[in-house]
């Protein structure tokens, strides 16, 4: 039980990734009721939609779990406060913010009496996430799947960095789908993982069925973190990325990858099963990623790595 | 004891990393006396300088460690048959190939009843070094220095799935500096851990002072994977990496990239102290490595992973 359980009032632990497409109400209520973190993904979600689904979430979660319901916010999508509110009213305890400044939203959730983590791929950002007042980091490695960091630091080299330079809890990102991985992370002296590509892998994820099918068949190698020059992200190899790489080696610019990317890429790919023209985000971790699975066997399995 | 140590009769599973322009004798005699596998790196040799380090490593070495003396060849440069003949002849017994087909020297080497790893970078070369006969394996991942994968798996990742897929030990590399991601490798399942960027910051490595003042000083994120397209090697920022990465991010063909490269880039840089325009190759874990110390103090260290 370390201070990370305690803050938390949490056994295990483990935090489901907030993943945009993927990670909704069902998802997150059948994680909380395991007794790990189950977080919502609010960045593909219109304030409508994720009153929804946190609505959905508490009424499939067993009420004794509903501290461990979470939702994730990335800061750079609009509409995020009134989305925060939402989720303050419907008395959401555990707020994870993602890619923008921990600065600007902790001070006020911490107000409100919440519990905060910001997501950081670097010893500077981490610090930055202490001084802004979160109680917890989530120090993301250069493997994780989505949206990355620039300078490519990996899990292994990241979070002895990140621990060494912050006082509060550390949660280890990236890379991150078996209890050996989980028992690694806890001896690089993180206090707890957030898993994610793991979790697309479920009954109760909304990716599509194409997008779990080419998840389950990628091998080792397939996922490649692009557009370094607009918003990192690591992708699955398909068409579309093919496309991105292409670009990229030939020294294509931000404006030409922005004009490429357009909009709905993600939408068609991971929720509407488009493995052609669509965006696929999913971890470097999937070429070992074979089955479909309920979240509730995987979380047993992953348990495993807390047995001494 | 596991079946590495067992096979390569040794304590802690250790293996000082050969490097070009770094690891000769004094290194690797320093290492070995400590009951580590100390490398002699061939790569920037030419068979008589080869020579002259083998038989100096002897004689500084204790001869009941005398078995933990190891060369790394490099097989992608020439003069390599002469090279092995001349570590056959002085009963060097741990031969290490990289870079290139683990066919090519294996059953040679086992003939003449020597000990055999080969480096890889993904599962379908771990397996095809099993297949070679190869006595235990070396898995780098994407974080190591010098050459490098192309398919940039991170040591997370690789470890398990290559202990998944052969049956034969796994040492893993990449991203090892301390004696946590020790503990975190062998967590993976990894049977021993190879060491590079850690010592070349030590008294007895080859190293010019000032590429070590440079490592000292760098900052996460300040190493880079660069020429994919050529031979991907892994760098520390200063002018020569930067040039590099301008080239290839306006779309550098593999020619520019040779040419600019040229001859003696690594020598000027790592032996010599250019840090404008040599190249200097370390490992991402380099952000974390602040002091020279000695090997011996190191390695003491680094055996406190053992400690139950």
């Amino acid at each position: 039980m370390n201070e990370f359980c305690r803050i938390f009032n949490i056994k295990h632990p483990i935090i489901q990734a907030g993943m945009v497409w993927v990670s909704g109400a069902k998802l997150a209520a059948a994680c909380a009721n395991e007794g790990i973190i189950g977080t919502i993904g609010a960045g593909s979600m219109k304030p409508d939609l994720l009153e929804q689904h946190i609505k959905k979430a508490k009424k499939l979660t067993n009420p004794k779990y509903h501290h461990l319901l979470a939702v994730n916010f990335p800061l750079l999508y609009g509409q995020i406060e009134e989305q925060l509110k939402i989720a303050l009213n419907n008395n959401i305890k555990i707020f994870i913010t993602s890619a923008g400044s921990p600065k600007k939203f902790t001070k006020f959730l911490k107000d409100n009496n919440r519990l905060v983590l910001h997501v950081c791929s670097s010893v500077k950002e981490a610090k930055k996430c202490e001084e802004a007042g979160v109680d917890a980091i989530i120090a993301e490695g250069f493997e994780a799947g989505g949206h990355n960091g620039r300078n490519e630091t990996t899990t292994l080299v990241l979070i002895p960095q990140v621990v060494d330079n912050v006082k509060i809890p550390v949660i280890a990102a990236g890379g991150i789908a078996c209890s050996r991985q989980i028992r690694a992370a806890h001896a690089l002296g993180a206090s707890g993982v957030q898993i994610g590509s793991r979790f697309v892998m479920t009954t109760e994820s909304s990716a599509h069925q194409n997008f779990k099918t080419a998840v389950s068949d990628a091998l080792p190698g397939d996922t490649k973190l692009l557009m370094k020059k607009y918003v990192p992200v690591r992708l699955l190899r398909n068409q579309f990325s093919e496309v991105i790489k292409e670009m990229e080696a030939k020294g294509a610019k931000k404006e030409e990858l922005v004009e490429y990317l357009a909009k709905g890429r993600a939408k068609k790919g991971m929720l509407e099963g488009d493995l052609i023209n669509g965006e696929l985000e999913i971890g470097q971790v999937s070429g070992m990623i074979k089955e479909i699975q309920s979240a509730s066997n995987i979380i047993k399995e992953l348990k495993k790595a807390y047995l001494s």
